[in-house]
């Protein structure tokens, strides 16, 4: 199957303009499944809570998840991305999976990075794992990379790949992902956007990288840290079944969970 | 404080040289914690169980531990080390930790890497926290850097510095025990060997590049994949207690753990 990772520049509050350079770059793909990074539709760099409620949109009644459950129809193909979630008064940052048959599921990212925390409210569900035809999709969002139990969650659940969109900031993810594919042999697609955000006084600039690796954690083509890009691999979903890594060592077998209560503390 | 590993070549089997060559090492030194590698005394590559019974020695009873607990007071500083451990009729590959005033604790590794479930128990205990006056110092073994839960154990029972002797084999340890210490924002001692055995038909070859991280993953100092070395940093093992990341961010107090019930499955 190929996958493949959407980087670009979302302008802030420009939705209109973002889907429609989200759906352009779907267009010129040929993978069945894509990601598109956090927030892609709104941009990042918000100010305060009253400037997400503007935003945010129902999922999956609103427009931006309406729009690419067509698209996802009409490609057949599988389509995971970011955008700000409002339910009833709660605020969430989140990612839907939309599919040939319709809207799949979502996910409301659990650990918030720093300012987020004053403008969203934290997910109360573990990451999500969808079962599909063609392969277990996982989602976790940007900062929940910094936490090795979000993607050690989704490979206990049956995750073939990690669908992890993104506005990454620090430096460390793309090498930390490489850790995270590694230890759960599973494979992972980073979408990052790019550009710089410059609002009220505050400044963000996105490292872009986005990347897809396997099983092994080994890179199989990462994006520029600048430059718009549809990146594309062939991957295999169904290998990461196999969590055998030598002979005698399974890597979720030989975990020893009688020992490891102190996790829940 | 003065920290450091010693990279070396053990000799299969040649118990009093690969002690005499440590000491001689730790003697060169004035850190004032030292790792010394997985198996250090005895070398690794055991071809059964037999052979561990022969050169297991009990901790802290035994003879190569109680030259160490010497040491450690007679020069006031701090050893970890790895080797056989017998204990009634079960096998480990422990690690032990000892200081000014003798012997602390032992760890046994958890997590056996192939061809040492033939050849050892596996641990049945938690990776410990020593709590000593310069440092809390948390230990685990080679193959143990595979499972995020073996440092995040060790974080979360308030490590400062990981020591981790190891007999590596595998390539990916060096750059993913910087996501080990950045995701948990503790200071991390690999002490790997070097060299390769051949015995009995198989050959191992180890790849050296024992290192030394401070809390953010930042690497102070990195062996050679093939010299003798006595590497050497100065850190600051109380700063690993802090850990915000940001503003709103603390590492540990961010971890959702109400959602992770599924990290005991």
């Amino acid at each position: 199957m190929k996958a493949g990772f959407l980087q670009f520049n979302p302008q802030f509050g420009k939705v209109r303009e973002n889907v429609e350079t989200a759906i352009k770059l779907i267009k010129s793909s040929t993978a069945k499944l894509l990601v598109l990074p956090e927030l892609f539709n709104t941009g990042y760099l918000f100010l305060n809570r009253k400037e997400v409620e503007e935003l945010a949109e129902e999922v999956p009644g609103g427009e931006t998840c309406k729009k690419f459950e067509s698209l996802a129809r009409e490609k057949k193909i599988f389509i995971v991305g970011g955008l700000a979630e409002k339910d009833g008064g709660k605020l969430y940052n989140s990612s839907f999976l939309v599919g040939p048959d319709g809207y799949i599921g979502r996910y409301r990212k659990i650990h918030l990075f720093n300012e987020e925390k004053l403008n969203f409210n934290p997910g109360d569900e573990s990451p999500p794992v969808f079962d599909t035809k063609e392969a277990k999709i996982g989602i976790m969002i940007c900062f929940d990379w910094f936490f090795p139990e979000t993607a050690r969650i989704l490979a206990l659940k049956g995750a073939d790949i990690i669908c992890h969109p993104s506005n990454l900031v620090l430096p460390h993810a793309p090498s930390a992902m490489v850790t995270r594919s590694l230890e759960n042999r599973v494979f992972s697609i980073t979408a990052n956007r790019i550009g710089k955000e410059e609002r009220g006084g505050k400044t963000l600039s996105y490292i872009g990288q986005s990347q897809i690796l396997d099983t092994k954690g080994t890179l199989l083509i990462r994006g520029k840290p600048d430059e718009e890009t549809l990146g594309e691999a062939e991957i295999d979903p169904a290998s990461a079944r196999n969590k055998r890594l030598l002979e005698h060592n399974d890597l979720l077998k030989d975990r020893r969970t009688e020992l490891y209560g102190e996790l829940l503390k």
